[in-house]
């Protein structure tokens, strides 16, 4: 029985505000779960439908509930498994650049699906650290926790002021323009370590951004479409940075 | 003034079946009816919230409509402006490829905005026809037309058996497999015209469609993401078919 508290607390977690208040985030769902489980991140504790946890072997206290607790509690209409209430880690102060690393930076991006999407795409191109402007949608929103398909368990973001990061950057800061150049015949083999940054799905990359870009490429175009979705560009032009 | 009779016949091209059954469907807002109105689909008649239609010149018949009454019809809840019922074309019978031409196959994608997202990425790499299985979700599901950002209107799509398609086909056919060749140092210039099959996004290529694969490739992968989204897969793989 999950006390009206308890049920108030798992709520809370559903908003940003909620989930920062209490340093605390929801994941849910069999898929995520299991990533989790996986995962560094510290789990505070668990709510599952009743049969389902018992095979794994946990190390957090974990709560047998009904179906018609799990929907009171969980922000998913497909969620049929339970949910877990993870602690929010720390930003990281300062990202150390690899030599071949690629760190993406994203400005302004507001749909949470697409921030769900870009983290799937930076876990299958090994990028691990996101830093992302002040008002790009929360991490741990629950539709970009479920559309990140667990990668957001293995990528870190900080959340910052992207003047004063980009200030600090001595490697090359590069941005998709359609004024760029030729994404296709550019050759980033002498530019690693080295920085991408995705602009917001309406408005590009913000002029206060833009002037920190050491490079811009585009990615040529063959038939009528205004753009391409955030996630889109991104993938295409990582595959790019990576492949040869 | 919307009778009741025109409210409900409105309504029901909010569901594939009503939209078959009366062999239109509805786009809605702003930036879809631009789209359409500088298309080749043929515009049955259109309703608008108050003076935002006039300057522009229309040839079908047009009513002025409240907010309060659009909101009755419309199926998005961001849409301020207002619908137009749109003739749906006829399933074009058979496609010509040109030498240069690339046909997308979709295999059973069923998330209307994930085929939004294809059709958007088609009309940014000029590819104008698709086949879909008869199990992929309907181009004229509203979240489809709203999220391929009005490229729906330049692109063909055709709904039909895959495999009988497929057997008729002599250019190659390419798709996605974990097993195939390198994405990023595959030659695809000696390939074309070609076809390439996407497939569903928890299943991939279905068996029966697969045995007619002729060429498959692999995205590389860097991270530990399992799979890419399947609008992001075929945006990576259009770019290094048409870029050098």
């Amino acid at each position: 029985m999950l006390s009206k508290s308890k049920i108030q607390f798992i709520r809370n977690l559903h908003t940003k505000k909620g989930r920062y208040e209490a340093g605390r985030f929801l994941v849910e769902g069999k898929k995520s779960i299991d990533e989790v489980i996986n995962s560094d991140l510290k789990i505070v504790e668990g709510f599952f439908v009743k049969n389902w946890i018992s095979p794994l072997k946990i190390d957090f206290p974990a709560t047998l509930i009904s179906e018609k607790e799990l929907a009171r509690i969980t922000s998913l209409s497909s969620n049929r498994d339970g949910v877990l209430v993870i602690e929010i880690p720390k930003n990281p102060i300062k990202i150390q650049q690899k030599p071949q690393d690629i760190t993406l930076v994203l400005d302004h991006i507001n749909d949470p699906g697409n921030l769900g999407t870009i983290l799937r795409i930076c876990d299958w191109y090994g990028i691990f650290h996101i830093v992302a402007s002040k008002d790009t949608v929360d991490i741990y929103n629950p539709k970009t926790i479920i559309s990140s398909m667990g990668s957001f368990a293995r990528i870190q973001v900080s959340y910052t002021d992207l003047s004063e990061y980009l200030q600090g950057i001595a490697t090359p800061i590069f941005g998709a323009d359609l004024q760029g150049e030729n994404l296709h015949t550019f050759d980033f083999s002498k530019y690693f370590p080295l920085h991408l940054v995705i602009g917001s799905e309406s408005h590009g990359i913000s002029p206060a951004v833009k002037k920190f870009l050491t490079n811009t490429v585009t990615i040529p175009r063959f038939g009528e479409a205004e753009s391409l979705n955030a996630g889109v560009a991104a993938a295409v032009i990582l595959d790019r940075i990576v492949g040869k």
